[in-house]
């Protein structure tokens, strides 16, 4: 499926209006077919993997991939599903969890700045710069008024990145309310799932329509012609990493890397 | 194959001396059938990725492996074969290449010790402070007494990090000179190779015996209790890569990560 086709039901188009309710976290006429989606996935994931190496060889430039969504959404599950085949050599996965000390002693852009992948590299954010506008904005963690002040700085931050060779993708994995509950429940029936259930997670998933609104507006306003956000349906695993690999795929394309000509010719050496 | 009956090819032993001549590249009593050895290496490498789950949800303690082998000699095929299965959530690859500015303005181990794995997280160095004993060595890039007294400093840096819970496994990927000219001619040969292929790659070869007497003394001098050295005949890629996934998935299995218990019950909690 083409990405014109997919942005029609993802893509946030700048200027336009968010409006999560109104998107599907199913989403079912996208990859309608399970079986055939999990053969997109990974084909497309084998196709990544050949460009990032196409990218790694020219070493010009870099793309990166926010992923963003309440807990259970699907995050770590995307990187497994469309990167493990691209693997640790050229995937970075960066995760911003509650800032450390040294961190808060920054501005909130410093560390995330310092995650950004160098040329060559598909670098990941598992959570991101975003976060200050989210569980900051919704737990208060920082003056309103600053918070107010973020969104262009972030649009700013990543025009800057864009500009010098950052090609950034924004995803938002949207899963339904009932989802996570059966997401959260399966973390607590599974003794081995134990360890990733946080009971502050139920605070924040009583916070369910604050978040919303945050995302909401983060969303409406920080979906720029550089770097516009999409809502995934996450609903279905299979759909969210067939949506999100032929993205990317699609993304690396257009970069169009290509193996460098050296200013040798191979027949100019001779091994002995 | 069992690590004593794998160590019993591959290992250098603690105040043995290397003689890295007297290692075969090839080994073929080792794993001596392709497809099984390709199978093993499968097995092997989604069990590592179970075990580093674990140790990611317990995060009291960290897995570094260090690569070291002269230019062909496999290092990034290692980190496909055995660590893509895992993939860049729990493992972090780092390559050292020549040092920056910035790195040459401190000493050598400093570039060395901010990329070691955090806890819970497989690193894998591709390179490593080997090289501040080999390359550094042979292209006598640092005085000869400098490099005279690392061998001790990286032993008792070494020690340092394994009593800091950091299990160190180091690999010497040990391929022939014949095999090695086969690696560079067919980068020579394949166009998209190309870009791989370093004109300065032949200095290096031309200086063969230079660097395999400085290996056998860092092999020979590093190889300790707490971090030995193996010598991994590499010359069959797919032999390499069931040698050092069985190697990795054995020591992980020693260390015996476990989901850690929680101190609540899943009956405490209700999802509305």
């Amino acid at each position: 499926m083409k990405l014109k086709d997919i942005d029609a039901h993802v893509l946030v188009k700048p200027g336009e209006t968010a409006r999560l309710k109104e998107r599907d976290c199913v989403c079912a006429g996208l990859f309608p077919d399970k079986d055939e989606a999990e053969k997109v996935r990974k084909d497309n994931s084998k196709a990544i993997d050949a460009l990032q190496d196409k990218m790694w060889a020219e070493r010009t430039r870099a793309l990166l991939v926010v992923l963003q969504g309440i807990d259970t959404s699907g995050k770590d599950g995307t990187v497994r599903g469309v990167f493990n085949a691209c693997g640790p050599l050229g995937v970075c996965v960066t995760p911003f969890g509650r800032p450390t000390e040294e961190e808060l002693a920054h501005d909130y852009l410093w560390r995330v700045h310092a995650a950004v992948p160098k040329k060559g590299i598909i670098g990941v954010f598992n959570r991101s710069h975003y976060e200050d506008v989210l569980v900051v904005k919704v737990r208060k963690l920082a003056p309103a008024d600053a918070v107010e002040r973020r969104y262009e700085e972030i649009n700013a931050f990543e025009k800057h990145l864009t500009q010098n060779g950052v090609t950034i993708l924004k995803f938002m994995l949207h899963i339904s309310k009932d989802e996570q509950a059966e997401r959260l429940q399966e973390r607590l029936d599974a003794p081995e799932k134990h360890w990733k259930f946080n009971p502050g997670d139920l605070e924040d998933r009583a916070l369910w329509d604050d978040y919303a609104a945050a995302y909401e507006t983060a969303l409406t306003r920080c979906s720029t012609a550089h770097a516009p956000w999409r809502i995934v349906p996450a609903d279905k695993k299979w759909r969210r990493n067939a949506i999100i690999s032929s993205v990317v795929l699609e993304t690396l394309e257009k970069m169009g890397p290509k193996y460098p000509k050296p200013d040798w010719k191979a027949s100019d050496f001779k091994i002995v």
